[in-house]
C-alpha cells in the first residue's frame, strides 16, 4: 500500500478545556499489516467525551494518550488488506483505530458490522455510548414501571438510549438539556413526557423548581452523566431508595464549573437519608454484556423503535475542533467524523 | 401504679452541638396500661448517634421528636403490668421506651428477652448497632476473603462489630479511632489488624498516609459511619470496585467540621474512576433481618466469640450528658444508661 496515512496527536496536555493547540495532524507511510493483523481505511470516527481523561497524566481507569502519540479512539472502516483469518478486503469492520485514516490492528481486536445497518450505527446507537445506556440502566437504574427518571444530557447518545428504553418500560422520563432545539428534539424524537433547558436556569435552586414541575412524584432514577449544577439540582428531588448510575461528570471534566461552596456533607446526607444507591460504573468493565445488549437493540433500531441523531463532522483534520465544540454541547446527537 | 415517671424531654432544638439546656428533666404520674398494653419499668436505655438527626426540624428518614416532647430512644425493663397476652409481670423487654423511666407500649411492639444474656446487650451488640454492622456488611460491603476493611468509628458498637465478623471471614482490617485508648481496644480486644488515631493527624492527607501504610493493598470496603475529615482520607484509597455502605456522619451531625473547599468534585471523580458502590441504608428498612441476625450473632456473643464494651452511664438524669460527650467520641464502646 503506497497510502498516506494521517492521524491526530496528542501535542500538549490542555489545561481546562481542550483547545485546537493541543492537537496536531500528522502524516507518515501506511503501516503495512504484519501476520494476523488487518489493514483498514478509516470511514468514521467516534468522538465520545471519555477521551477528555486520556488526554490527562492523571491516573484514571484507562492508561493516557502519550504525549505525541495519537489520540485514541474508535472507528469504523473498510478492510483494504487482510492477514487475518475471518476477514477479507472490503469488509466493513469497527475497532480502535484511533484519530487516523488508516489503521493496522489484530484481527481478534476488529468485529465485523451487519451490512443491513448504517455503519455509523456501531459508534452510537449500537456502540459503546448505547451499550452504555442500557446495561446502566438494567444494571444500576434498576427501572420500575410508574417510576420517574431524569436524565443530564438527555439528547446525547448515551441519554436519549437511557430515556427510550425507560419510555417502553412504562417510566415517566425527564430530560435536562441544553437549548431550545435539544429540548425538542428530547420530547418529540425521543419521546421524553418533560425537557428542561439548563440553559434557561442560572442556578441549581431554579433548575431544581423546574425540574420538580416535571417530577411531581420526585425522582427515583437520575441519570448522571454531567455533574455540576444539574447534580446538585436534582440531587434533593431523588425520592427514597433511588438510585444513580454514575458514568460520567463531563460539567467538571475540565475542572471548571466547580462551586466554592463545599458540596460535600448535603450530597453525602441525601445519599444516606434517602438511602441511595451511588453506582459508579464504566462500560468497559461490561462488554460481555455486548452480544445480548445488540440481540434486544439491533432488531429495534432497524425497527425505527429505538431511534437516534448523529452529527457528523467531515474530515480527519476537523476532529479536534468537533471534539472542543462537543464538551461544550455544540453538537446534537451523537458525534462522528466522517473521513 | 403509683410511680412517679421521670421522663427527659426536647426543650429546644439544639444548634450545632447539642448542650445541656436543650433537654429538661420532667416528672409525672405513671401511665396505667390500657388493654393490649404493657406497663414497663425501664432498666437500661440505649443512647446511639442517630438521635441527633431527631432533634432536628429538617425531614430526615424519620419523623423528629416535637419540642417538650420525650425523647425518643431504645430501651430494656421488666413487666410491672400486662393487659398484654404473652407477657406477664416480671418478664425482661425490650421496646422503644423513650427516655423514661417508665413506658406503656403495646405488646406487639415490645419483644421478650432471652434471659440467658445480659438484658443490655438487647440495645448493643444485639440490638440495633449490631444489626446495622451485620446487615450493612452483608448486604452492601460485600465483603471477601483476602480483601482490606477500614472502619470508622471502629469501637463503637456498630464499627466493632463490623470489624469482628470481617476478621473472620478473613479480611484485612483496620481500624480508625480517636485516642491511644481506643486504638489499643481495636487491636486488642476486637481483633482488628490495624489501628489508626485520627487524632495524631491534622489533616485527612496526614491520616490518608497512616491508613495507606495499614492498607497495602488498597481499600476494598470502607465502613463509612463518620464523614469528614476520615472519608476525605480514606476515598482515594479505594480500590476498582469497592464498596462504601454508609450508615452516617457523625462528624457532619451537628453542622460543624465542614471545611471550606468544595470536595464534591473529588469524591464524585473517584465513585466514578474507580467505579465505587455508595450505598447509603438505614437500619429501619431492614428489621426483617433481625431474626436471622439473632440466629446466628446470639451464639457467637454468649460463646465470646463476637465481643463487645459498653460504656454506661448511670441514673436517667444524666442522660444527655452522656449522649453529648458520645456525640463528641467521649465514650468507649456502645453508650447505655443504666437507671
Amino acid at each position: 500500500m503506497s497510502d498516506t496515512l494521517s492521524r491526530i496527536t496528542l501535542a500538549r496536555r490542555p489545561k481546562g478545556d481542550p483547545v485546537p493547540e493541543d492537537f496536531k495532524l500528522e502524516t507518515g507511510a501506511c503501516p503495512s499489516p504484519a501476520e494476523g493483523d488487518v489493514l483498514i481505511e478509516v470511514t468514521h470516527l467516534s468522538l465520545d467525551p471519555y477521551m477528555r481523561g486520556r488526554m490527562d497524566e492523571a491516573k484514571s481507569y484507562a492508561p493516557s494518550v502519550d504525549l505525541g502519540g495519537t489520540m485514541t479512539g474508535q472507528g469504523v472502516g473498510r478492510v483494504l488488506e487482510s492477514k487475518a483469518d475471518d476477514f477479507a478486503e472490503g469488509d466493513i469492520v469497527t475497532g480502535m483505530t484511533g484519530w487516523a485514516s488508516h489503521a493496522c490492528l489484530p484481527g481478534s481486536e476488529l468485529r465485523k458490522l451487519d451490512p443491513s445497518l448504517p455503519p455509523s450505527t456501531a459508534l452510537g446507537v449500537l456502540g459503546m455510548p448505547g451499550l452504555t445506556g442500557w446495561v446502566g440502566l438494567h444494571s444500576f437504574g434498576k427501572p420500575k414501571k410508574g417510576e420517574t427518571l431524569v436524565v443530564g444530557a438527555a439528547t446525547g447518545p448515551v441519554g436519549s438510549m437511557v430515556g427510550q428504553l425507560a419510555k417502553q418500560m412504562g417510566l415517566r422520563t425527564v430530560a435536562i438539556a441544553g437549548g431550545d432545539e435539544k429540548c425538542r428534539l428530547a420530547t418529540d424524537t425521543f419521546g421524553f413526557d418533560a425537557a428542561i433547558d439548563h440553559r434557561a436556569h442560572d442556578d441549581a435552586k431554579s433548575l431544581r423548581a423546574a425540574i420538580a414541575d416535571a417530577a411531581p412524584d420526585g425522582v427515583d432514577i437520575y441519570w448522571e452523566n454531567v455533574g455540576g449544577k444539574t447534580l446538585e439540582a436534582v440531587m434533593p428531588l431523588m425520592n427514597v431508595h433511588g438510585r444513580i448510575p454514575l458514568c460520567g461528570m463531563v460539567a467538571w471534566y475540565g475542572g471548571s464549573n466547580i462551586a466554592t461552596e463545599n458540596q460535600l456533607p448535603g450530597m453525602w446526607r441525601n445519599i444516606l437519608v434517602k438511602r441511595l444507591q451511588v453506582s459508579g460504573f464504566i462500560i468497559f468493565d461490561h462488554w460481555d454484556q455486548y452480544p445480548a445488549f445488540l440481540k434486544d437493540v439491533a432488531p429495534k433500531v432497524a425497527a425505527g423503535e429505538i431511534t437516534y441523531i448523529e452529527d457528523v463532522a467531515t474530515g480527519l483534520e476537523n476532529a479536534p475542533d468537533a471534539f472542543i465544540a462537543m464538551l461544550k454541547g455544540g453538537n446534537t446527537g451523537k458525534q462522528i467524523v466522517k473521513l
